[in-house]
């Protein structure tokens, strides 16, 4: 059975269709920090890689930023790369760049042929978001549109409006990931994620954070999620759990749904 | 956290109280087959042991019912037992009794003290059901009010009205399962179980069955769901994984969501 929409990258199906795709966040500070987290993921079969570059103490360095990305990208070798500088409205670290910095980090990223993928959120400046988006699509690097909401759950209708806006604003991913209140909050990310999975063209992810969300890291890809983030080195979310926790618990529900 | 409702036998906490309650069901044909799954089943862990009297060779030999359980009460120790006899329209095998025999099969074993909880279905008729009820008051043997459909899943309202009815008709414990035709059911089934967890105050077990279900035999609990059901020597049900499975998704599961 096929639960979720493929991801390209540069030509190439990632993961070989695999579902969900597991993908390791890189939270290290220093160089050295990152590459052995780097080294870990790769190990650890990961579908994968994003570099959450607000974390990287020489972030607002864009030459430093550009080397750093070759060292992962050496590193990982043929795992599909996502470079992402989370703003800290949206669970990032703080950092002393303007939104202007952060979009001309992510197109410098692009032109640089180094990363597969590039996260913007949809709350950026239309300007910048367009300025990254035009570099991305230049240079045949996948736009990822994200939304993060750290505090609650919106309603159905407003998480379906979302996953919605990242494909009419021309993203080649859809990433919504909100904090559940209770298990209730849970069913409405699921559901929201299965109807836009009906009604949309491009590949999702939806997440549920923290405990109450946990059920979403392992099965949100049966209602249409493509991706699903695990701890590698560290987390960079609430509900994270370490990876090889994770492809333990894929193993088996892969196992069981192919199954009878 | 605590996501479901306690089951109590005989004045004790089932499982101590562990979410969710693993029940492992016997479904051999003959009486060493039978006690040979139920020793397995003790060895895996489960907290509660069902004996789908229906496969059984001399179902139809009151006697023989009362001594095989018997015989499973001995193996199974302190682990509580279900005493099931499912009608073939929800699932069961073929069996030459009336309905009336069934109902007195049950009454039997609730007043022969074996059993610590007797599964109903809601379909039975009402006469049968307050024959049932009564010995199983008589005897403080627990009460599982129940409904199978293995076509179809019916709306969010249809399965809340289900989980009332178990608790308006007396039930102890009210269990919905049904078939998913595709993810959309799964929600609606775990959306329904939910609900009635906050409407209801009985224990509930709300389970989708088939691949589509299966993400329900490992989450459900995080929904409102007491017990999830596992396969032993054999499985009652579509979606039913080794127990081994279950346990080794469960523990990851409880660590996460318990953990930070």
């Amino acid at each position: 059975m096929s639960f979720t929409r493929q991801l390209v990258a540069r030509g190439h199906v990632v993961g070989g269709g695999r579902e969900p795709l597991v993908c390791v966040p890189l939270v290290g500070r220093g160089a050295d920090e990152i590459l052995e987290a780097a080294r870990l993921a790769t190990e650890s079969g990961a579908d994968l890689v994003e570099w959450r570059a607000d974390y990287f103490d020489d972030v607002a360095d864009r030459a430093a930023v550009i080397a750093m990305a070759r060292g992962i990208r050496e590193t990982i070798a043929g795992i599909p790369l996502i470079f992402t500088l989370r703003s800290e409205g949206e669970g990032g670290q703080p950092v002393s760049l303007t939104a202007t910095d952060f979009a001309g980090h992510c197109a410098a990223v692009c032109e640089a042929a180094i990363a597969d993928f590039v996260d913007v959120e949809m709350s950026t400046a239309r300007e910048n978001l367009e300025t990254v988006k035009a570099a991305a699509l230049a240079n045949g690097v996948g736009l990822i549109l994200s939304h993060h909401d750290f505090g609650k759950t919106p309603d159905a209708a407003t998480l379906f409006e979302l996953f919605s806006r990242a494909e009419r604003l021309g993203g080649d991913v859809a990433k919504v990931a909100v904090m559940p209140n209770s298990p209730d909050d849970v069913l409405t990310l699921l559901t929201a994620t299965r109807h836009a999975w009906r009604e949309l063209h491009i590949p999702l992810i939806g997440i549920s954070m923290g405990d109450y969300g946990v059920v979403t890291r392992v099965t949100g890809w049966l209602f249409g999620s493509s991706v699903t983030f695990a701890a590698g080195e560290g987390s960079s979310a609430p509900g994270q759990m370490p990876v090889g926790d994770l492809n333990r618990v894929l193993d088996v529900l892969r196992r069981s749904v192919g199954g009878g």
